[in-house]
């Protein structure tokens, strides 16, 4: 049996994303990595990316707010294989966000940015510290956002949807850590210069000025050195900005 | 045209609860009440209640987490009438409590109690504001909880729901209180002296001892006091528990 | 002995100005009211106001920042009366703003801030729980600021002092509370609409548009209503700014 | 000149103390490290351990409640050097903790408390920008507690200088964050397995099960991460604590 360590990264879209570069990083760090996300195209990218730098990684297509698809998913990745360890990373890296005038926000919307956001969070931590449980060691780390923590004119649905994940991290971290999981909230406050940016919004992309749009390896660093905590120092939450971000 | 005015108190219950209390509370001060709650037996009763006092109210059975209902709830509520004015005050008070443990926590557990706790609240803000909004006055209150602000081992679905909750009445407040609206959250925390936990939890009445448990009236005073405020100085978020309780 | 309910509202400057009219609203409500400041003319004309009224008060020219004369003050007015019962109500409604540079802000104008937002707000409420204790009732009110919960550009001294008293105010709360002592914290956000601002910073004087500004007699019905909660539903925070605030 | 980069390390005691441990780890990177504190005989042992490690390091004894030593200190390790750059990084780790009756709590204690934990912060802050911003770089570290958050009963003192200290951090971070100043606050939440824990409190010290107290080596290692952190990844606020420590 392989003694490579493995981790399960879910909410990988575009090559310039978040997720991507988690998958890159750990790939690089020696990981076994599961690069989960909606978009089969998508995910195939970036586990070709790694395998061409000599890492180890597999997609899998999977709808979050699935319940039987993430249970599936979890079982694979759990189930006992000669090419790495039980995984002892998850990442929790769905949700997108849009301003929404509140007065034209359907229920529907309200929803779908909770399913996602939420909910999904929700069966994913479980279903991680299910199988984390009994070998008392593991990391499930979620992104957040400042409107996990404030909700202001335009984004009542997302605060809604990512203070609850951040509840849900606080409720496992309180339960779980005593037992030994590392649960964990990264609140990412600021544009991210990344594909989506450059795709959706390129007028916020700053041509010139540094320090404006959050880079995504330092970002990834953070979730690497979470990770890396001994329990005897555990963060539970951390805020990663720009510097010319104001807040 | 009456010059009676008008609130619509959401997620009334039984006769010794947060909702009945308020609508008591208001039908006394001259208010025509709309007392909405899931079971017609127990909305009855308040209003039966109500009009022994000399008050007027009627009762609306409605499934909080249906759209429909709710948009109809409002559309009558807010048609012309000889009856009343146009409703000022609506008053968010659905939702109920419940330990769960974590891991046994279903997706369709966590759905339903977002569904009531914080979809509901979203879509009856939605449609007091966009009534209140032409008339540039009204105040909307929703009922929060000491899981609004902290997530705790065994009630993360709770958390998680009730955070959301408090996020949409923050954004909205600072969306719609520079036009008029009134948008408030008031935090209950700890035990309440009513028949929830005189049937479900009778161990935990202290059947001596003073100020272990919230009463119904300054809960419903505080609703009262908050609704009253002039525009010069309003409240965003108020506290509650009795003195007693541990924080 | 009468039984006349008695009050020691600590700060008071001007006659539009929130010790002021705490001060007056007690004392139309029946309280013989200590009226606590620096400057013994701006004491007398409050207090004459209140005669005026046909209430009860007598000046108390203190500073704040020395512990002799609080603790005198705290004596005289706890002593036997017949004047009035021992007072069940103290407010520490001390302290100003003004923004400074963080880089010319002295170690002097820093300590003078705290001398005078937070450790006299200790020394206070100290002195009240005190006396409070053996009677096991009593209310100790203190005003608090945004900055009470946020630090921002210009505003680092200001802070520095707020926050600190609002943890007095919580400690205070968590460990009295239980004893029958209520501590509460009123966060005030926003320019009030009195003679400071009118006379230092007319040009914040919106002359026309209205709920731009916090009024006093709606501050003051706050610290009245808190005051009279009964223990069964204590509030320990409350926000207040006026409607047109951005928050 | 040399290009060894420098640090100022404020509040080292005990050998297995934070202070101690981050000049250590600072030195092992190759800094020039200024260990500041109380007591030159600890300072000088901490001096000496970084020499036999083969790093460079100086002792200074400054009085923090005494902004004139402070500056001195400053002025000392930012003038013009052949053994280092301008230092880079300042850290004020000042401040212990002991519980202490509110009621018996004098103003002498509580004025003790935050001259230590709160004003030479700022001072330090103050000297620390004002030499940083001409080269438009520079991290400033401020070590902070669960109290800086919430006020316990026993803790008024401490909370009241520590939250006073955490709003300085913000006020400094949102000013100076743009000009290419990093300010973070990392709280440290629970027993720290040290020599002050060690002789003072060694009835808490678990000797056998792990991870309920910190150890000292992963806090340095947050030290050293925030630092690090590019500009384009900002962290204001982390928390440590360890994993069976109940929060």
């Amino acid at each position: 049996m392989s003694s490579k360590p493995a981790a399960i990264i879910i909410g990988v879209g575009e090559e310039r994303g978040i997720g991507a570069v988690l998958s890159q990083r750990f790939a690089s760090e020696g990981y076994y990595v599961y690069v989960a996300g909606r978009t089969s195209e998508k995910l195939d990218r970036v586990v070709r990316n790694i395998k061409l730098s000599g890492g180890h990684a597999e997609a899998v297509t999977v709808d979050v707010t699935c319940e039987d698809q993430i249970i599936a998913l979890f079982q694979y990745a759990f189930s006992e294989k000669d090419t790495h360890k039980a995984p002892e990373l998850v990442v929790f890296n769905v949700g997108n966000n849009r301003k929404i005038d509140f007065l034209k926000l359907t229920a529907h919307e309200i929803e779908a940015f909770w399913r996602t956001g939420c909910m999904a969070g929700f069966i994913i931590g479980r279903e991680a510290v299910l199988r984390m449980l009994p070998l008392q060691r593991g990391t499930v780390l979620f992104t957040g956002a400042s409107s996990s923590m404030r909700g202001k004119p335009g984004y009542a649905h997302f605060s809604a949807a990512k203070s609850g994940l951040r509840m849900l991290s606080q409720s496992m971290a309180r339960e779980f850590g005593p037992a030994g999981i590392h649960v964990a909230h990264v609140i990412i406050d600021g544009g991210i210069n990344g594909e989506q940016m450059r795709m959706h919004a390129p007028e916020r992309m700053p041509a010139t000025e540094k320090n404006k749009l959050l880079e995504l390896e330092p970002i990834a660093d953070v979730f690497w050195f979470i990770h890396n905590q001994p329990p005897s120092a555990w963060t539970q939450e951390i805020d990663l900005r720009p510097s010319k971000e104001l807040f």
